[in-house]
């Protein structure tokens, strides 16, 4: 096979440019490894007259993206365009009718629609790719269904939203509050006007539940995932963490147990000798836990124009060389729906910080209110003393259940010498 | 295509039997995967007694591995005897004449006949498949030829060698000196009683020859690397390292530079914000940098059966799955030889240490001998002072050329105050 992949692309924002520059700037190396050239026969963006650094002259434009399914003239759809629905999910639906292979960067749509789309990719003949929509430039969806495809996964967890990683890495590293760091990352260009979607955790959830049916062999279920944001870690935690041997982290981690998937997005504290502590600034990475191969990280960019066209395009040779799998490397009639682990019922180990006027008799009412729970403490901390103000009391706790902590957190909120709802953040040993 | 992928293994050790154990654990889930079972029809080990956890007795034996070649009845022979000649040798060159695929982890043969194996393979239409030659169970020859497969790769580098990084991690925590802890992990299991093919670099080296005609698409030149070991690391530069703000590691680095290729094994100060720096024991992990992608890196366990059984059946499934490729990710007729660029062109910062007699003037000759060769001193350390015996003084460079390094350090040795030949470790900044 000699004759050229024809593709078309819609989108051409940032990543759309990066696909289209890397596939101009490598395009000898590309067909020389794929036996075949890849050719941009068709485009659909908002924009014609940005410059994007490439010559679009022989492409043609089409205003209606889904209009790019009906054109006989290609083999691939490349949606970029973003969104859940919309005329992201009609350019999909329509490529795939049409029997178009699809190559996507969408998250949202996938941690929404995937199962679904796979198994009408699968009816029609055609792939679904997507190793952009997951850690940008890392090809952790290549290395979940292939590299480590002969593992039983029994956890698959990482730091999957640069943003967030970007405010706390700055946040420990100028002992700044979260909103200061957050307004600069704005101004930066590293988080969105609207910052919702990565601070408080859903961009990195809709990357776990693609993680989570890739490594369990289960349908997509956003919804089963427990999230939350960073919203609420402070400067202070921060640095008591650091005393403590810990990183604070946005991790996204999903884990089997007796058939039962646990997903969960929150802020946990990582012993700092593990190399995932060591992933600063807007990197991304993923760690995989599969009986066999053991642990496993990868680590690189999780966003921009470059990586996530590496990505794009990686997925594109794929296709280009007739590599075309099962999208969650399974036939997606064998994808099962896996019950939820409930987050209360979840086990870990706990950091607490309350803020308590330095009272006689305090600590032992929070130490009753653990007992009462079955939480047995690790450790106590409490540096400053009786000022007129409040002062911290840091708490470590050995593994426990999540209810029991919620209960015995609630009781200590209401002691009188409690001054501020507990700050609780888990602590994640990730032990091999 | 239900039919099951029939295979043979030849060499029951280690690795040979954590890959029937794996086969045997998980073959309903590598059926599901492929579309079909992996069946293994026949083997070849020395001793047929040995329990290897799994059952055999459908299974036939062959006492000359050559034979497996031969059988009519095998899609794909797994090479697990190791060497780089003799028995491993002329059983893939029989497989390969024969139209079988081949999977193999043996990194010295590929090292010295790799380029060759992959042209001979391609003519008669069967893979030659060797994930589990590199770095064990981590998937960076699938991440090199596919997931990266857009980019030019400008460099990579890693820890290729699990021993080596056992030692020096455990010099480092414990402050022991070499001999000693190379001893220990002889009685662990961790060394081979003939330690050389580790500790020297060559393992280290062999595994970067493939990693280097992977990324920039050339035939290996595994004489083209320089080597060394880490036997002339000592405790005391590990100390000043920790204080310089480094960890030393040997890494096996490849660059591609002006059309000519840098590849190089010793040992390195790498700064410790890395994660590299991080990955310690024996794991190992590998770092690319590819022009869109920016560097990424992955880590995990690089030898044990487990591991490299993971990587062995990895490849195994893509044959089963049909997706073969061409060995180094080019055709081979298209792999280049490209230039070496020799090592005393090599242009990077140098950390020395000196043992001298502390009187007037030492210091001043040190300086002359490194000014003469044009080498800028970034840093001077002189702790002890005055006594009867030699003291260290330890001196950092800026970047400068290896040859002038070399020709000064000579000088240096000759010097009447300096007791000892001097140490040298090169500095590695590993910038993006």
């Amino acid at each position: 096979m000699t004759e050229p992949l024809r593709i078309a692309i819609a989108g051409l924002g940032t990543v759309g440019g990066g696909t289209l520059r890397l596939l101009a700037t490598h395009g000898a190396q590309i067909a020389a490894r794929c036996g075949r050239p890849i050719s941009v026969v068709a485009v659909s963006a908002r924009d014609r007259k940005r410059d994007r650094g490439v010559d679009l002259s022989g492409v043609v434009w089409h205003d209606n993206p889904v209009e790019l399914a009906g054109r006989k003239d290609i083999d691939a759809v490349v949606e970029l365009i973003g969104g859940s629905d919309g005329p992201a999910k009609a350019l999909i639906d329509a490529a795939i009718a049409a029997g178009k292979h699809v190559v996507t960067a969408n998250k949202a749509l996938l941690a929404l629609h995937g199962s679904t789309l796979a198994a009408t990719a699968e009816t029609k003949g055609v792939t679904i790719a997507y190793e952009a929509a997951v850690a940008g430039g890392i090809p952790i969806i290549k290395t979940l269904r292939e590299g480590l495809a002969g593992n039983a996964i029994r956890r698959v967890y990482g730091i999957l939203n640069g943003t967030c990683n970007y405010i706390l890495t700055t946040m420990r590293e100028t002992g700044r509050e979260f909103g200061d760091v957050l307004a600069e990352a704005q101004k930066l260009g590293y988080a969105e006007a609207d910052p919702s979607f990565d601070i408080d955790g859903i961009d990195a959830a809709h990357k776990l539940a693609i993680l989570t049916s890739l490594a369990f062999g289960c349908r997509v279920n956003f919804a089963g995932i427990h999230v939350e944001g960073i919203r609420n870690v402070s400067a202070v935690d921060i640095a008591y963490a650091s005393e403590l041997g810990y990183r604070i982290k946005l991790l996204g981690i999903a884990s089997l147990a007796n058939g039962a998937v646990e997903q969960r997005v929150h802020a946990c504290m990582v012993p700092v000798g593990r190399p995932i502590a060591h992933i600063e600034g807007v990197f991304n990475a993923v760690v995989t836990d599969g009986d066999f191969v053991g642990q496993n990280m990868v680590e690189g960019r999780g966003a921009g124009a470059g990586p996530t066209a590496s990505a794009v395009v990686a997925d594109l040779m794929d296709i280009a060389r007739g590599q075309t799998l099962p999208a969650f490397g399974l036939p997606a009639s064998d994808l099962v729906d896996r019950p939820a682990h409930p987050m209360q019922r979840h086990r870990g180990a706990y950091y607490v910080r309350l803020m308590v006027h330095d009272r006689p008799g305090v600590i032992a009412d929070v130490a009753a209110a653990l007992r009462d729970e079955n939480v047995s403490m690790e450790a106590m901390l409490q540096r400053g003393r009786a000022s007129a103000e409040a002062v911290p009391v840091v708490i470590t706790t050995h593994e426990t259940e999540e209810a029991g902590m919620t209960r015995a957190l609630a009781r200590i909120a209401k002691l009188a010498a409690v001054t501020e709802p507990p700050h609780m953040i888990r602590i994640e040993p990730l032990q091999g």
